[in-house]
This record gives structure tokens, C-alpha cells and sequence, in this order.
């Protein structure tokens, strides 16, 4: 088989650039090692910069957002006992973020692709990446235990942190970048309404806390955990109890409690591997960085690298011109790292750290207090939240 | 002997506060550990927020300041072989610094106390505190070898880090915070043209430098060092290679070198008691706080206690009220926490940290891009730099 843009990894930033290659007339095949109902059950972030709903549009999967999506022009730090609303539509001069899970994009990129016809190969085992240094690239995999070869012009590796495309990079091109968190987030998502309309992000004594949403009638809940606990240790009742501790009797008392439809643990980090291209191979999303979920900006990083490389592409199909293919790793890089940052530094604020002695403790309430009452901090916050311009 | 304030120490911060209770009629006489010769050779800071020269305004010894101190609209940031400008005018809707040295100011304070013919007794040995707990507040000393008492209405601590006032509060009413950082800042003073007429701020893989100036005629230099070093194995010469190769060929060029006339090795620290307030006895300035020198706090930060201090006597003497008493430490402490988060935050951006990884060099990189990037960034680091409002 034979196309021009071959995508490891049928996730959001392989769907998303699928899609968008597809309104440019690039043909392109997405290969995933899983099948769709897994796909879909992986349950991710859900607030979504205006970039990323802008370039959902421009692939044509909008509509359903903009009929179920919550709209959000601000959202709340809780600490020392007190909640504080940043609002972001007038401290950027009128943008905002949108509530939609990841799942809900998954589901409607899928839908769209299989509407257009385009060829996505589930189940493909054994994926491994050859002659991206040459201009022939190709992908093998096995499907149905038969041996496969996809030849293309590009190879995008969308496929996740754990995925093949960056272990394929040549081990001494690549550069690594890495900070484990000390700590973990215990998620709860229940079909409870939202105990306020917008998120609230705490820090408290016994940890952080977020309240976050899927739907209006949909809750996602998280606290701060050690990362030895066992998410068995953790029944509901633990967890609303928690949870509650850490709201204060104030919101705590508006908190509406249910069974957990889903409950898990998972670890904090942040990961760069640079570049984000190796010859006619490119790295997009989890598969060239992670961010800790403070300051939802995983998802949003992928649609950015999208941007990046579908424009790339275009250019090249297009004009015949390789400059947007060779500044690739340059320009998403330089968007990648301040959105490090800024997920380093939300985790860093918003946490307890295990080792944090007694002044960075005061360093960490003085940063707060200085959020809550500088306007230009406050901008600064809210600038990043709703995403850096592409 | 009976006063109404007993103020410990003639450095910047007793003097101001002396010079400013004379203003409002309240008398005060100064003990002082050391002659002024010494208090006078004490090298320091030498920028000055707006409101500080304001206070200096007020008692009345600004005159000199404003024929020859230099107003500064801005200063330089200078990271990955490129100077930024931070605009602090334009930022901050018209603020400015004023670069003075700390030995200016501790002159002019000095000259107007003596022109005012108010009491200063230097050379007070072995001074203790007494019974501050109480309506009658007591300072011992011994002068000439005689022991003595000053009768008070309130004790002022203005008597720096290593001074007697702290060490007097009882020890379970005191709460101390501090960070030691692993480097410290070589400092040279020379009779040479500033190499830039503004500060500059420099990240370099060999740690940080500033350019500093006390006069058009006067440079300071600082480079980043190893807490180990000896001020012996740093000639002139070798200081002024290392300075360069910080600064780059460029701002290079444009040094001109000369013979150090002062050279010493300082550490950095950070450091905050609470409260700052016990019964009748107050600290002050570096007695209660200490910030490393990274952004130019420490003596603002002096000066904006005894703008809170100055008005609670003023309130108490005038009014009859101890509501300024009383809230003393808490307004004081609120913007000391600030300050103190400030010059951290300075001090961990532009400093090369020996423990530090790769994540986190990228990290500080990242946030001088940011910085520089931003509006609303630029804005905050300016609007603390030129300094908070009281």
C-alpha cells in the first residue's frame, strides 16, 4: 500500500491531522495498534484551547462541539480558605476555553474519517518505521498475523509516549528532558452535576484538589495522592470524604456525590524529547512531550503540533517548498517549552511537595496571593491558560 | 535617660525611621553598636524604589539624591547570548528606580540628624532589651564602660540580621523561614564608567553576572561563585576575564576595567522571622528579613517597614490609636512575603544552580523567553521591580 502522509497512532493528533491533510487533499493512512472501542475509553483531558477548537473547525468536526460544549470565561484558585475567580475573557481581551472531553473529540474525528472514507488500519502489531533518513520512507506492521508495508512520503508519530515513533528516532539524535512528580492525581469521574460552573483548582494543606467537568451532568474530580497508594485503598466514600477536606465546608457543602464511573491513578510528569524530526519522520503530541494535567495543556500541545505540521505539509504539497518541514521542530518546540513551563510552574504552585521545607511552603501562599492580586499576574495566568498564540 | 522610641542601629533603616518620627515631633534617640566610620563603609545596594526616594522626601534629605542620583527607566536582561530591555517606565505607567548608593543615603541621613541636633549614641556596648511585654520598655548599654539605661515608650529592632532586637523576642513567639543558596556574589567596586548606562542582568552557562553602577563614574560588578571560593584567588584581572566571558564579546567590547577599590565575596540568602512585632518591641529591615540581592530588595524593603512603622507611632502619638500598632506585622509582613518571592523568583531564574538538570535548565529558559515575550509577564516582573505600593 502505498499513500503520501503514513500517521502512527489513530488518537486525537493523528485523527486531527488526518483530518485536516484530508480538506488539503493530501492523502493519508492512520495505523493503530489498538482497536477503536479501546481508543475511546481512554478517558484524558477535556479543556480545550481556542486554537484547538478553531482547528477542529477548520477540519470540519466542530458542530457537535458547538452544540454540547461548555463555554468557560474563567475559573477559580482556592487557597488559605478562599476561592479566587481569574477571569480570562477580559484579561485577554475576550478569549475563553471550552469544556468537551478528549473522548468526545476522538469520537467525532472518528466519525468525520470514516464519513470521508479514509483508511485507518486498526490493530496493527509490530509496527516499525523504516528509510525516514531517505525520501522513501516506509511503515511494516502485521495485520491479521500478515505482514504489511505502507509506503509514503512522511511518517507522523502520533502514537503517544510509549509509542514507536520516538524509539525509532536514532538514539544519538535525540535529547530527553524529564521531571517525575512526587505525587500522583486520584481521578473520579461521576454522572453528578459539577459542584460550580466553571473548575476549581485548590491547594490545601492535604494536597491539591480539582473540580473539573465533562458535562453539566457530568463531574471529574480529582485529589492529590501519594504514588504508592493502591486506587483499591480508595472507596468513594473515601474519596468524597477527601475531596471535601479539601474544598472546605463551603463548596464542600454544595458538592453533589455519587458513584464513581471511573477511578483511577495516575503519575505526573513532564517529558521533552527533542527534535521533534528526524529526517522525513515527524513527532507530534505525547509521543515527543508530556505535561503534568495542571493547566490542561496535553491535548491542547498536540493540536499545536498539528497546526505546525499540517501547515507543513500543505507547503510542501502545495508549493513544493520544504520550510515549513525544516523549522517543523523549531517552531513547535518553542511553544512546547512555555507550555513546560507553565505546566511545571501551575503543578508546582497548586501542589504539596513531599520534601517542601517551611519557607518554600510561604514562597509557594506568597505566589498565590501575588496571582490573586496583580493584575498583571493575574494576565500573565490567564494568557497561558487559554494558550499562547500559535 | 527617657525617650519615646528607643531605635537599635543607624544603619539606613533607624535612621529613616528616626529622621521621619522627628517630622511627626516624636523623639527618638539611636544606639548604635559600631562608630559611623564603620556604619559608613558599609558597601550595599544602590537601587531605590519610588517609594523609598518618597520617604526620603518626606524626612526631608531627598536634596542631594536628586541632583546626583541616576533615574533609571529601565534595565537589561541578558540570556542565551542576547540583551533584553525590560521597559520599567512603560510597563509601570510612568515608574521608575533610582540608582544611589545605600552609603549615600546612610550620609545624608546621618547629616540631617546631626543638623537637627538629635541624639545618636554610637559605640552603645553590650546593648540589652527589657521588658518590652509591658507599658515601659528599657534598653541597657554600656558606653565608655558605663553602664546605662534608655527609658522608652517603644523599642524600634533596626539592628540588622546579626543584631541584639531579634535575638530578644522570646524564642517560642518567633517563627523563622530561610533558604541558603549553594552560590554567592563576588563583588567588585571600581572608579570606571558604567559599561551600559542601565543595569544588566546576565544568565550565562558560567552563572550569573550584573552590571551595576553607583555614578556615572562608579561601576559594580557582581559574578556568580562558588560559596567555597576565597576573595584572595580573585584578582582583578581574573574577575574582569571571568566578567567578560559572562557578558559576551559584544558588551565586552565595551567594558572598561580598571583597579577594584572594594572586593568581597557575599552569600545569598533568604530569610523571614514572624511576627515582627512583640508587645512594644519592633524589628525592622534586615532584623526581621533578609532577601539575596537579586532584584534589589533589601533595602527598599527596609524602607517600606518603616513606612508602616513610622505611621503607627505617628497614629499612636497623634491619635491615641494602636490600630497601626497592632497591624504592624501583618501589613508589614504581607509585603515583605512579596518582595521575598520576588527575589527568589529572580535569583532562581538568572542563577546556575549546581544540583540543577537539564529539565530545569530548559525550564529557566523557557520562563527568560516567556519573560521577554510577554506583555503581561514583563509587566509583573516590572511592576515588582519597581516596587510593589505600600
Amino acid at each position: 500500500m502505498r499513500t503520501q502522509v503514513g500517521i502512527i497512532g489513530a488518537g486525537p493528533s493523528g485523527l486531527l491531522l488526518g483530518q485536516l491533510l484530508h480538506t488539503y487533499g493530501i492523502e493519508a493512512v492512520i495505523l493503530e495498534r489498538k482497536n477503536p472501542d479501546y481508543v475511546l475509553s481512554r478517558i484524558r483531558a477535556g479543556v480545550l484551547e481556542q486554537g484547538m477548537v478553531d482547528l477542529l473547525d477548520e477540519a470540519g468536526v466542530g458542530r457537535r462541539l458547538h452544540q454540547e460544549a461548555l463555554v468557560h470565561d474563567g475559573f477559580e484558585i482556592a487557597f488559605s480558605g478562599r476561592r479566587h475567580r481569574i477571569d480570562l475573557k477580559h484579561s485577554t481581551g475576550g478569549r475563553t476555553v471550552t469544556v468537551y472531553g478528549q473522548t468526545e473529540v476522538t469520537r467525532d474525528l472518528m466519525e468525520a474519517r470514516k464519513a470521508a472514507g479514509l483508511t485507518t488500519i486498526y490493530e496493527a502489531a509490530d509496527i516499525t518505521l523504516h528509510d525516514f533518513d531517505g525520501e522513501r520512507p516506509r511503515v511494516r506492521y502485521f495485520k491479521d498475523g500478515v505482514s504489511q508495508e505502507l509506503a509514503c512520503d512522511f511518517i507522523t508519530g502520533c502514537d503517544g509516549f510509549h509509542g514507536v515513533a520516538r524509539q525509532s528516532a536514532p538514539a544519538n539524535a535525540l535529547q530527553t528532558y524529564e521531571r517525575v512528580y512526587p505525587f500522583g492525581w486520584l481521578g473520579v469521574l461521576s454522572d453528578t452535576p459539577p459542584v460550580s460552573p466553571e473548575l476549581i483548582y485548590v491547594n490545601h494543606d492535604r494536597g491539591f484538589a480539582l473540580c473539573s467537568m465533562r458535562s453539566a451532568h457530568r463531574s471529574r474530580y480529582y485529589v492529590q495522592c501519594p504514588l504508592s497508594d493502591d486506587v483499591g485503598e480508595w472507596s468513594d466514600d473515601r474519596f468524597w470524604d477527601e475531596l471535601k477536606q479539601r474544598l472546605g465546608p463551603e463548596t464542600a457543602g454544595h458538592l453533589v456525590t455519587g458513584a464513581s464511573i471511573e477511578k483511577s491513578i495516575a503519575p505526573l510528569r513532564s517529558f521533552v524529547a527533542e527534535p521533534m524530526r528526524f529526517g522525513r519522520l515527524f513527532l507530534a503530541g505525547d509521543a515527543a512531550h508530556i505535561v503534568p494535567p495542571t493547566g490542561a495543556k496535553g491535548l491542547n500541545l498536540a493540536a499545536s503540533d498539528v497546526y505546525y505540521l499540517s501547515r507543513a505539509l500543505r507547503e510542501f504539497y502545495d508549493e513544493g517548498s520544504k520550510s515549513g518541514i525544516d523549522a517543523y521542530s523549531a517552531n513547535a518546540l518553542r511553544r512546547v517549552w512555555k507550555a513546560e513551563r507553565f505546566s511545571w510552574w501551575m503543578t508546582s504552585i497548586l501542589h504539596r511537595f513531599p520534601d517542601s521545607d517551611a519557607f518554600t511552603q510561604r514562597i509557594q501562599t506568597a505566589e498565590l496571593d501575588y496571582l490573586v492580586s496583580s493584575k498583571a499576574a493575574t494576565t500573565s495566568l490567564a494568557e497561558n491558560y487559554v494558550g499562547l498564540p500559535y
